[in-house]
Parts: structure tokens; C-alpha cells; sequence
């Protein structure tokens, strides 16, 4: 894959979000779901920590796919091993809203409150979220608000995150 | 009420979060927790626009308090008639983090996604969040994250909030 | 002073920068710049800290102004004991271009890098910055960037600001 | 040069700020600061549009270096065409700061009052600047804040930037 393929307007950026430390299970995911994307060419978008974030990156890396960690604090060695591109923002947990606009689409695995502050985010924006056994959501009013895309595995994900990012360009 | 009471360590700070527009049900509500915070002596922050900010700065300037609006574009005149200090961020959504570091504690009365992420935020945080009518959110685990102190009418609301917000300075 | 005047279209907010620590003379200006702008009934935009913020800051509530602190830590207690609305905004230097984002006017008194920037960045937004002993500009090319507005003393600034943001508005 | 050397630890990121549009001189002389610090596998950190910024981009890009394009909008598309990692912001001239943040050091070539705001806000943060036919700055006190290391030519802008990036890391 050489650089310069990133340069091709078809590239899309695609975030994987999730908790630190993260469950067994959920890393698995996470993975898998990195390796995915990187195996479409698409740039993973993280925020550079462990947990979802490294499992997620580190998938991504063994299929040779490019890392964006965007970092909370303002040293650069916080990444995790797998991130080739790190960013320290200095922005702590304001830069969840750096990671959504750096994405075409997000995938949400598990998750904590971090997590659910970038569906929001991203929701709000009107930016496809993918969800694999993240948060469900329901209004005050009673209404699920079912904007989350559920998907059943990683494959799913990666596929509908795909063609969802594709399309919302 | 004069200013320099806002000079005193005991004044505390809580944002309302809300839809924008707003259901009549949910404007009243609004409206009322912010006389509650204002006959207080808390500061409102709040993002400064429409909808439940609009109804809860207005309830505040009633009652003589002070309404900070967190604008999320650059131009200071988008702020509704009732806040006192209006700040432009430019920022758009991401100022969703800013109203929550500025607050100790935050209302949400109803809300669509940017109310979520600011409940997500402050969450992630440590922040007390209370909830009047507002999201109800389930882990992916299927653990309901219950950290949302949930109260029946504007006037809990308020007393919540405020005991929270002085518990957490 | 009734907080509702604020809410008049007229108002104007003006930042005043400078260092922190700040030298004695500079401190006196600044708290000159301060008191003036109070008594003209503009609100104090500064970063809530010590030195020429303080000085500022103090001015304007020896004369019953709104004082605004925009802080760049998440702890509301860094603020200096005359800030009125103190706002944590966790992005550290960041948060100078939030200053300027709230400031209709820029007055910039002695100052360091962090008061540089903020002069940089009001230049660029296209906004007045009056300078009272302040940086002093040649691009690479030679030419002096001479869109600081030099003023002799504390009055002088305080006229020429409260003049330009109105213009400005 | 492959996407993992960027994970090792001596992988240094280095910002090109300058003029958007820029003289022709300027130009050629950030095509060869990006030229350079690409054949040295630095990161190239840039605003990602126009004049300097592309200018260092596509020469960057010629050797088959990493270009990070920090926008200051939403739209990934107004990248410029030799930016890799092209991430929108939504911040305005605030991304001045994330790309301050992204670098070790700063080379400042020519420049406009968007260049003078990363210079300040480099210098505050104690990061090395690298001047190239850029600013000059003067405190109030009449001291030359010579803190930016000034350098004759393209080449020796590159290897002084490395240089202090490898020893502020």
C-alpha cells in the first residue's frame, strides 16, 4: 500500500470507538474490525490510547493500514504502538469531538461514557454510526432513537461503516 | 443581586441542556429550573441559543440571575434575548464540551443528540447530571448506566442539582 | 450597574492581555485599562490568571464591572479573586483564541508569547488590537505590520478600544 | 519507506506554517523545507490548504514523505492535493494550536498573522521555531525576542528543525 493511495478521494476515514481498558471480548472486536478497515484501505481514526482503541489500531497495523491517534494529552509517547500518525491535542476528552469530524463514519464497540459522547457527537453532525453491542439509546419521550446502525460482528461493521462513509461523502 | 456575589467561592455553576426548538412541555421545564438555579444564586451556562437554552435563560433573567451562553459559531448577536454574557466559541458542537467544563453540574431536560453528548461528557467526567424527562441509556452489556440522577419535576431538578454542584466544588 | 444592561446590544466585551507575571508598570496599566473599560460599561474579557489579568480584572470590579476569566485549566479555583464568571476551559493556551473569539477588542499591554498570540490570532479574525507598550511587528519582508493600534497610555487605550469595538460590531 | 517506520520512536513530526497565498519565493522555499524534511522521514504537519502550506506539501509529498493536513473547516475536500492525512477540525484559526501541538518544531517561512499566531504559540510552549525570512519580533521593552532560530536558506532550515526536534522530544 504505498502512501500516496491515501491521497485517491475515494480514501475514507473510518473511527473505532470504544472503552479503555476493554473487555476481552470487546478488544476481539475491535480488532477485527480495525484489520477490516485496513484491508479496504481505509484510514483508521482512533484516540490513540489502549484498550478498543489500541485493539483496534493494532488490527489495523497487521494489515499494513495507516493509524490516526488523536491523543487527549500533549505527549506524544501516550499512543499506543500500533498508531503511525500521533497527534497530541491537549484537548482531553473536547478531542472525542476532533475524532468525529476526522471520520466519514464511526464504529462504536462497547463502550463507556467516552464512547457515547462520540455517537452523540457524531448523530448530531448527521454522520453514519455503526454499533456493535454499544449503548442503546432511548429519549425521554419514549422513542428509541435508532439512528445507531446495529450490526451483528465485526464484518458486518466494517462493510456497513464502508458504505455508509462512501456514501456520506 | 449584585455582581461580586458571583466573586464568592460558595457560587456555583450549572448548565441546562436541552432541545433547540423545544417541545412546549419541555420549554416550561426548562424555564423553570432556571428561575430555580437564578432565585439560587447559581450562574446558568447554557449554549446560548433557542429551544430549552432560550427558555431557561429566560426563566433566569426573571428571577435577576446571571446566563452565560456558549455560542458555537463566531457571531455574538445568535444569542438569544436573555443571556448576559454571550461568548462566541466558533467551535460548533465541540463547545458541547466546553458548557460542561464550565459547569459543576448539568440539567438535561429532554434533549436530542447534542443534550446526549453533553450528558456523555459530563459523565466521562465525574460531573452529577440530572435528568428531567432526558435520555435513558443502556450499555451494550445491557447494564442501564444509571448514573444519571433522575428527578420528576423542575423543582427536584433544581435542589438536585445544587446539592450536587456544592458536593462537587 | 444592573446585570440586564448587558444584555443591551451596546455593550461591548474587550480582552485585555498582557503577562503574568507582570512587571509593576505594567500592572498599573493594565488595571487602569481595566477600570476604564468598567466605567464605560464593557465587559473584561481576560485568562482569569495573575499578573496583567489580575491587574486588569481588579480594575474593573474596583469600578463594578463584569469581569470574564477564561481559564486554561479544568479548575475553576485557578481563577484571580476578581473574576465574576469564571469558565474552566481544560485547553490550555488553547483557550487564547477563545479569548479573542469573545472579544470585540483586544488591548494588549506589555506582554510575553501567550499575549503575542492573541494579538496574532485577533489580526487574523480582522479584529482591532490596541497596544500599549506592546510586541512590535516586521514581517520577514520588512514591512512593519503596523495594524496595531499604539496608544501612550491607559486612557488613550481604553478610548480607542471602546471606539473601535463598537465600530467593530 | 514504509507506513511503520512512523511508529518508531525516532519518527519527529515538523510544521511548515507560512502565507496562504504566497509569494513565489516563499513558495519554492516551502517546497524545499517539505522536500527536505520528507527525505529525513519526518512528519510533515501542515493547515493543509493553500500557498506555504501546499507548497511544502508537494514537496513532501516528491520524496515520499507523510503529509498531515490539520483544516480549519469541516471539509476533508479542501485539502490540498498532497496532504495524506487530511483531518477537518471545525476550529478556524484555533487549529493553529493543534498543529503547534502535532510538531516538535516549527519552521516558519515568511508568513502572514496566521504564521505569527503558531510562532507565539510554539514559543510559549517552549517548542523550537525555525525562522525563515519570516517575522521579527520586538517585545515592549524594546528586547528582540530572538527566541526563533533564525536561518539562511531551505537546508539549513531543515536540518536545524530536525536537529531541535530530536532534542526536544
Amino acid at each position: 500500500m504505498r502512501v500516496t493511495d491515501r491521497r485517491e478521494e475515494t480514501v475514507v476515514y473510518v473511527a473505532v470507538c470504544g472503552p479503555d481498558p476493554a473487555p476481552e471480548g470487546i478488544a476481539a472486536q475491535a480488532e477485527s474490525v480495525g484489520r477490516g478497515l485496513a484491508r479496504a484501505g481505509a484510514v483508521l481514526v482512533c484516540g490513540g490510547l489502549g484498550g478498543a482503541m489500541e485493539a483496534a489500531a493494532s488490527g489495523a497495523a497487521a494489515e499494513g493500514g495507516l493509524v490516526v491517534g488523536l491523543l487527549p494529552g500533549i505527549d506524544r509517547s501516550a499512543a499506543n504502538d500500533f498508531v503511525d500518525v500521533a497527534l497530541p491535542t491537549g484537548m482531553g476528552e473536547m478531542r472525542n469531538a476532533l475524532i468525529v469530524r476526522a471520520a466519514d463514519a464511526v464504529v462504536a464497540v462497547g463502550g463507556e461514557f467516552g464512547t457515547l459522547s462520540e455517537i452523540a457527537l457524531a448523530l448530531k453532525a448527521g454522520k453514519p454510526v455503526v454499533g456493535l453491542g454499544t449503548w442503546e439509546l432511548t429519549r425521554g419521550s419514549g422513542d428509541a432513537a435508532d439512528e445507531i446502525v446495529r450490526v451483528a460482528d465485526p464484518e458486518e461493521a466494517v462493510e456497513t461503516a464502508l458504505r455508509l462513509a462512501r456514501a456520506a461523502r
